[in-house]
């Protein structure tokens, strides 16, 4: 049994959902592991990580809106407002959804289903660096 | 330490909660580990796992009615719609779920709480075969 | 290789975002382990964990408010209604964010970003007492 960590620096360029499936596999295909679990963790409290359908894009937009419509910029009771109209709805959109994921590793390969990507869900409006980390346990 | 994997098959046969607690403790109580942390992942986008009481079947009942209301299938501004009109609300409430639950084992057992039990939560509405594969590592 | 387990026991009074980082990161750095991954579990169906601002206390009044609104006591279809007003909103509320969060350890510390705190986020409206297990695998 052994371990490894990584890490990943996302750039992101405002909302929406920013794919990562082929960075995750890769590193994930080049710690020698054949069965295990691998642990992905965004160090972050705007922007999550999710699985989606990796196919349509009209999903991810359609997602993405949603989010919008759920949590608006506009809310007129939020107190944390300092920091943008987009802040307070990106710590209700991360709590909403997800920072951390863990994912079988079977036949040395992750065990995605078919139609599963993995995406760094970004909330803020402005360009940022995501911090993902990785970690794979197995043999 | 060892770790070793498996899988479920789910059939679903419409919206809502499926238990699958006694298959996932049977399974992990055959790999022969006392202690460790075990795994389990859903490999859709269209159906999620979750952990809800298992005593009072109005839980999911109503539970499965919030996320009816909270993303309705006539929801006009969906683009993504190819596929039928309870395919995009899937996809949004597997993202507000969870693809991925981890739960203790402990004196050979799944530390669930008292009234904890595991479910596949169901978005679509015609009958499915869902994959859940399951992982323990420990000793 | 190795792992360790423990639990904490988290008293709440009333909803709202209770910090158990400082507890956790204590706990963690005690079992030896310089790398490696940590999972916290609830095991609870009304109270969930998540990873939120540790800086703004507004953040977490927002959040909270949020849920209270997005899922009201006050929902006239409710079933599950036996156990007082807020004892189904807490179950779907805890449903919306996550029973458990794994997490990296580098350089024998928890991975946590720069503002991401861990909080027992609990949804009741009378004093519990909250079990928390934490399992860490590592070396």
């Amino acid at each position: 049994m052994h371990q490894s960590q990584g890490e990943l620096r996302v750039s992101t360029r405002g909302k929406g959902l920013y794919e990562i499936t082929r960075d995750v596999r890769k590193w994930a295909g080049g710690q020698n592991i054949k069965s295990g679990l691998l642990t992905i963790f965004i160090q972050h409290t705007s922007a999550s990580l999710i699985i989606q359908e990796n196919a349509d894009p009209d999903v991810r937009r359609d997602l993405t809106e949603f989010f919008e419509r759920l949590v608006p910029e506009s809310t007129s009771w939020f107190r944390h407002t300092t920091e943008g109209s987009d802040d307070m709805p990106s710590h209700i959109r991360a709590a909403l959804t997800s920072v951390q994921l863990s994912i079988p590793v079977r036949d040395g390969q992750l065990a995605l289903g078919t139609w599963q990507g993995i995406y760094v869900f970004e909330h803020r409006s402005s360009p940022q660096v995501r911090q993902v980390l990785m970690h794979v346990i197995g043999e």
